[in-house]
């Protein structure tokens, strides 16, 4: 209700502001006996971590996952598991200059009108650090998913007007090193070393730019996904446009594929290797909101961060107008740190249907 | 859980299959003493049903809305309004040819993986036939969001690679007088003969095409939307890509806004007229999730409909190689209809997010 | 939320008032392939309607369910199952007199108070007469838990001061004959004479007594029930005090358990036939709130019907003091026809926890 | 779905085992600017700590609250609440003797055989220890509460067969002085005295006694709870019946009641002080499933502690018979400490209704 959980059976609640003691997740519903590694969840929040390149922010946060329950021996018991990340790095007091002054195309003026009340300090609530419970928890779904083999592999694909060719996509393992070879996390890497560069020109320039992730899930058993509105592509739509300056979501053909025709969009079935598969795949894995065995694909736009290093016009707490200059830590492109985020709410997505399928037995 | 209802407190339930005795919807949490207009109802069910031109489908159903309960000498009383709309030109027989052949690109594979059994007469549950329980209940939506002066308005904007120029949208009014010109659809009437030509052209050719439906949602109070996971736009994002068909959605500035830089992109507070507005609105109304008081805007892309007059390969329940030949009575394309299921399903997520808002005691 | 839904996963929502066009029920997420039996569905609804005997009321309603959605070829589908039961007896103008009165100890003050409207006619939304619809829906769950093997019994253990003695619970096939054999539906045909007699009085008494349900449910594996909040006889004290005039639940000792000490109330484990037994049952078949393979018991107090055929003082809308005279049809003795009513809400919870035990893989 | 929440719109989580980390919860829901007194918080957690006197276990546990997120100079901000309370006196190798033997009555053998795997120390999360964490969300909702003036008042009413009298409940203030004179936590001291004698009597026998609570709610608005299955008496049951040992629920006449005429039950309405009141209060201050602003009265019904001092036999995880010793540090009778865990629940079920009641806006 108040919008803080995810997920049905297979659910997250976090909690947590940029400036608070801590932000944390519990995680209800995980099935019991699921091997927890937890140097696999660090090293994923590790990917989404602050200050990991010259293309994020500065601010210095380790990221520590403390596991308070739901763990017996490096096994999930089926109680919840509470996970908590201190703060660290708060200079609460940079943001002293945001306490009465809206930033635009922030969240601060909906907040203060929503609530009568904000925790200005670094966004508070609405900040992208909340983010980190996400990944903490998405890391137990992929333990989770692991068991079923499937995978999920997202890239930053596009970054301002560069666009990536299109991945062979036929090993997703020499993807996932050539995406962590280079510090923007795409995986064609000519394209990697033009968007850094773009990249580093925006951040000396005191602006930001947005940026494009694409995201393959394999290996998903058919019948995942609830008709009619939990659609398997639009819980995944949901998870996406969640996530802190998603302003765009397609999957399969997406917004190009409203452009074609019938005869040249279908999908037309087949039988290989003793399974039925799709001779294309403009369908994006699902089709009547069911995934039907083939790779879930789907692309997700992120608009410019808001928080630029200049001075802009504004409104202050009497709504009289005022000038608001860029301070703090921040991204200049979020894109590079959210790819894991994608991928953490992508398991999650998975992870709750393929629990909600078991209850028709079929998995 | 098992996907058939949406929203939380403004809440439906809808069930049905294209050829058994009836669809409907239970409306629950709606608040009480709202005036229920039945014509209202039903000239909205009018604007979807089928029939209505040469370029929608020719199946004839009259779609009349029987309302069941909840309803006290034409008032809400606070308790479920349930909408029956029988079925009524079932012409089973039709889809013998279906019963053991998966259609490529429609949810009969799917259905049948996931559950064992399916309905296979015209799609059974997977039909859009469905749409119209949720047209039936989100015109109910909208009675309720005219206390508030809450309007919205759903227009196509784009069939296959015709695209309409923006519209000026200073008067609802007037542009929705423009749409419903003409049986496509589109508010800018020459667009609109356009697309009409080529939907026809297209028929005739025993093909389908996709197309886009924009949207305006104007006088929403400031403070709408649950962060973190349910944002306003994430909440229409999963109401749209709920709809049959839809392979994309976007708000705001949506996938260009994610080729700009923050400078270009931030929309700059001002006040007028004793209120806060944006001097522009690359935001779509919504802010951290939050509407912000300025028009939301979206757009949706639809892919071709998958049912086309022609022979295509596909397989046999047993997995063999076989022919299916389009039969049955569908649409050339789904966006002129779909327009009013657009309108419907953000009458019901903003209806809900309104009654979660209550809870602050704001609005 | 607005409270006409029960159930997570096997999860019903019932509408309709007691003087409306009909009411009903949506079943959503009954597992596919279930035999749906419409003629048990029948017989079911037939043991709850009104006027089958001189001890309850004389209203006629053939309680005919009609199945719109959710069965194909008499097997459940996975998709919603609505039902839909017309009112065929509704003597609106029987209920003028209390359009502008409170009855005592109804729900007429409270309604009124909580919407600001109310439909009067023969208590509206708050009409026992909703019941059928969730008697419908249990004998859905019931066939269902039949694949299981699980077997639910009720009887009325209770009249006034009545009691009956403890059952020989060994085999409940003689149980439901015992039951069936007399109006009352006492297990104990010694007893059910007794409180036929004393209803029968009190009825031409033109007053009303309260009584008292005990149910067996037998058969349910191991495992059933989600810890802290969701125990199972959590959810069985919910779904019993949910049912119309309803004051009281226990499972297992109970009431008279608390009075007892742990060294006398400790149920000792035993191994018996291939299985973990034990030698008492004092926990009612619950331990932790997770069911322990032995037979689930549970008794549930209800209040005499407030209906009386006397007059009474009372206020009206304008809260005044006035006179008002029990009219219309009424039950002298609520418990007879609610046997199979707690019977149906024992089956629903059932087949909820089963399916959440589901998503563990054991069940 | 798996449990540990509790609510739907003023919404908890809990997390935590007996011997892990720490215990803790998550309030979601709670609405902004109610003044967080963490004083108090405190003052409720050391009711119900252990150790407090010689009829409680003599475990130690300071039980400090740890406030981790959504309040802002000392008022609630509408983001999710997290409070951590972690465990110190967790003298694990106590238990090692239950590892491989299931306890009589408790929840070991269930659990097991739920998940397959358990955290045998202390109980896991089957300790009544987890209710730390409902009482700490409670004293936010009776913070929350007390805005509105509602009070919320229980005391123990029985232990064994001991009954207090009834209370004149005219002045709760001097009922909450009375009860908190004594340490067993009953408001009649005559009774009280009785009470303790008999449970250290109990306890010197390496034995353990039920008990009753009885619960009075004053100054509740008319208006609060949702029919028809989530009738404010029915999630009182509920909540009351997930906590640990409880047994039996009842409100209003209860059990009894259920053996009178609806001529002697029957609650006529008055108007006194400019509101309407009822001159008896069978009804519990409940009609219909809402409340009618009369005082809410229920009890509820504890089971004796299954740990006894003694040895019992009982079943291995390999089912061969064995037996097993009383040991760790327990309760000999559990009502004095669940006195506030009562009233805390009650208090997290009134908060909830009381904010569904507000989309209505009657509140």
């Amino acid at each position: 209700m108040a919008g803080n959980s995810f997920g049905d059976i297979f659910k997250i609640t976090t909690f947590g502001e940029s400036h608070g003691a801590a932000i944390g997740v519990i995680l209800d519903g995980c099935p019991p006996n699921i091997e927890i590694d937890e140097e696999f969840i660090q090293s994923e929040l590790d990917k989404r971590k602050p200050g990991q390149s010259k293309i994020t922010t500065q601010r210095k946060e380790s990221d520590t996952a403390q596991i308070l329950s739901g763990i017996f021996e490096r096994k999930s018991t089926g109680t919840p598991i509470a996970i908590v990340i201190p703060n660290e790095d708060q200079r609460s007091k940079d943001y002293s200059h945001i306490m009465d002054k809206f930033r635009p195309s922030h969240a601060d003026y909906t907040y203060q009108m929503k609530y009568g009340i904000r925790d200005y300090r670094g966004g508070g609530r609405s900040s992208a650090r909340e983010t980190a419970a996400r990944v903490a928890a998405g890391a137990i779904a992929k333990l989770f998913l692991k068991q079923y083999g499937i995978e999920i592999f997202a890239h930053v694909s596009g970054v301002g007007t560069i666009e990536a060719p299109n991945l062979d996509s036929t090993d997703l393992n020499s993807l996932f090193e050539l995406r962590e070879s280079n510090i923007v996390r795409c995986a064609d890497p000519g394209t990697a070393i033009e968007m850094i560069d773009f990249i580093d020109g925006v951040r000396k320039d005191g602006d930001t730019v947005g940026g494009r992730i694409s995201t393959i899930i394999r290996h998903v058993p058919v019948g995942l996904g609830e008709p009619v509105f939990d659609k398997l592509h639009a819980d995944l739509a949901k998870a996406m446009m969640g996530i802190n300056a998603v302003h765009g979501f397609e999957y399969g053909s997406g917004f190009e594929g409203s452009q074609l025709k019938g005869s040249a969009h279908n999908d037309i079935f087949g039988f290989e290797n003793e399974r039925t598969i799709t001779h294309t795949n403009y369908s994006g894995g699902i089709q009547g909101g069911i995934s039907n065995g083939m790779d879930i694909t789907f692309k997700v736009a992120f608009k410019p961060v808001a928080t630029i290093m200049r001075d802009q016009p504004t409104l202050n707490l009497s709504q009289e107008e005022t000038t608001i200059s860029g301070k703090g830590r921040h991204d200049p492109c979020v894109v590079p740190r959210a790819v894991i985020i994608v991928e953490a709410m992508a398991a999650l997505v998975i992870a709750d249907h393929l629990l909600k399928q078991r209850t028709y037995k079929n998995v």
